[in-house]
């Protein structure tokens, strides 16, 4: 059997959430690499290889993941959410290249999987029914200045935004500005919610307004969402219903 | 038993895309109501009544989704891709803030699902990679000098942008416009993808730069990528890959 690799998707947690094709990829795997805890939701079995990497090593996975698959091997990398967003797809074809020729023609395919904004907004209601921008708030990659210049534009623009990565220990002072940047451009009533680790046990979801928002509502397993200028909240009992309507008027 | 609505995502086509959470309210629904080619998906099944209706009669849908909801009916309104972009989310929450009060108290959930972008990113790579908009294209519902504003904005902001609904034969000047629009903001080179009905019978993906874009490459059924001014191109056998770095150089 020849190799191939195939980066997969796992969603944000919830097993209902991940794909049929996801499944069967990983029941056709001899390896499945990935950060430790997405590999420990991949349940053992005989002729599977369970590789768990740390965080920030992806570089590194990657290119032991293209290393067992030139080697023949049925290789699975595995990512929370969906590959493509904010995780391994693009680690992987970095390392293919900046790797051997022969990497480039290797079989690999990338699997989609729910993305943690679309649950986030799903819990919600439907805070990005209409056009948004997906902004990763960590400038570990990028400088902070442009992190800053797409805020201001995104405001600008009237995108509803949904945040990746918003907080962490090591630099809570980014998300901080967030706030400040967006109530100095989007005003103190625009809506904004909170979704701590969707479709796991210890889920929350917070619904309230840039006034009434502090950083630490915010931490590295918190989606953000802020809505655009026509995002509406539906009171009820229970948390309100967030959405953003298909129409603007004219 | 009492009444539920989830609003569910049937993913780009291929039944190996839908989660087994959508799966489940399928055979717990007594009622499926939806847009006639996403209904046509459902296989019918004794004491399932399906309810399919034309195009853009999105809230009269939604209305008697609620309806049957508050008759105690389970009622699962489908969409495909996700149901909270550009899809039948909004279009619920809606019909509820306008609708009877009690709507507003009824047993409603949106099952998300994976859209059309994410499939179509998966195809080429990982283009999506970094931070990104998401914009309809269509100014059925909104003014076509905000689709500008946006597309210019999101070129300053140096986004990797996706593109729904691009082009329609009631209004094809709109697409040719955008490139216009894209060609003078972002320059000839940038990356730009074509993927038509992924995870379909008839899929095709087409990667092309914007000098080389022409509007007859996207129809509806088209999702249209395009890359950052860091999104790169790996020449291989066969269509390149498409990825955009997780890092920007300071």
């Amino acid at each position: 059997m020849s190799g191939w690799l195939k980066i997969a998707g796992l969603g944000p947690g919830d097993d209902g959430l991940i794909t049929p094709e996801v499944t069967q990829a990983l029941a056709q795997a001899s390896d499945v690499i990935g950060y430790i805890p997405y590999v420990r939701r991949i349940a053992p079995r005989a002729g599977l290889t369970l590789h768990a990497t740390d965080n920030r090593v992806e570089l590194e996975r990657a290119r032991h993941a293209l290393d067992l698959t030139a080697q023949g091997r049925q290789v699975v990398v595995v990512s929370s959410g969906d590959p493509g967003v904010f995780a391994m797809a693009s680690a992987v074809f970095e390392a293919v290249e900046h790797g051997p020729q022969g990497w480039r023609d290797l079989d690999i395919s990338v699997l989609p999987g729910i993305t943690a904004m679309l649950a986030a907004a799903a819990r919600a209601g439907a805070p990005l029914g209409h056009d948004f921008c997906v902004i990763n708030l960590s400038d570990n990659l990028k400088p902070w200045a442009l992190i800053e210049k797409r805020l201001r534009l995104a405001a600008e623009a009237d995108f509803a935004m949904a945040f990746y990565n918003p907080r962490s220990k090591a630099r809570p002072e980014g998300f901080a500005r967030t706030l400040d940047i967006l109530r100095a451009t989007c005003g103190p009533d625009r809506v904004i919610l909170f979704a701590r680790a969707v479709s796991s046990g210890d889920e929350s979801l917070r619904v309230t307004t840039l006034e009434k928002a502090t950083p630490e509502m915010a931490d590295m397993r918190t989606m953000v969402i802020v809505g655009s200028s026509l995002t509406r909240m539906i009171e009820r009992k229970g948390a309100p219903l967030v959405y953003t309507p298909r129409s603007v008027p004219a």
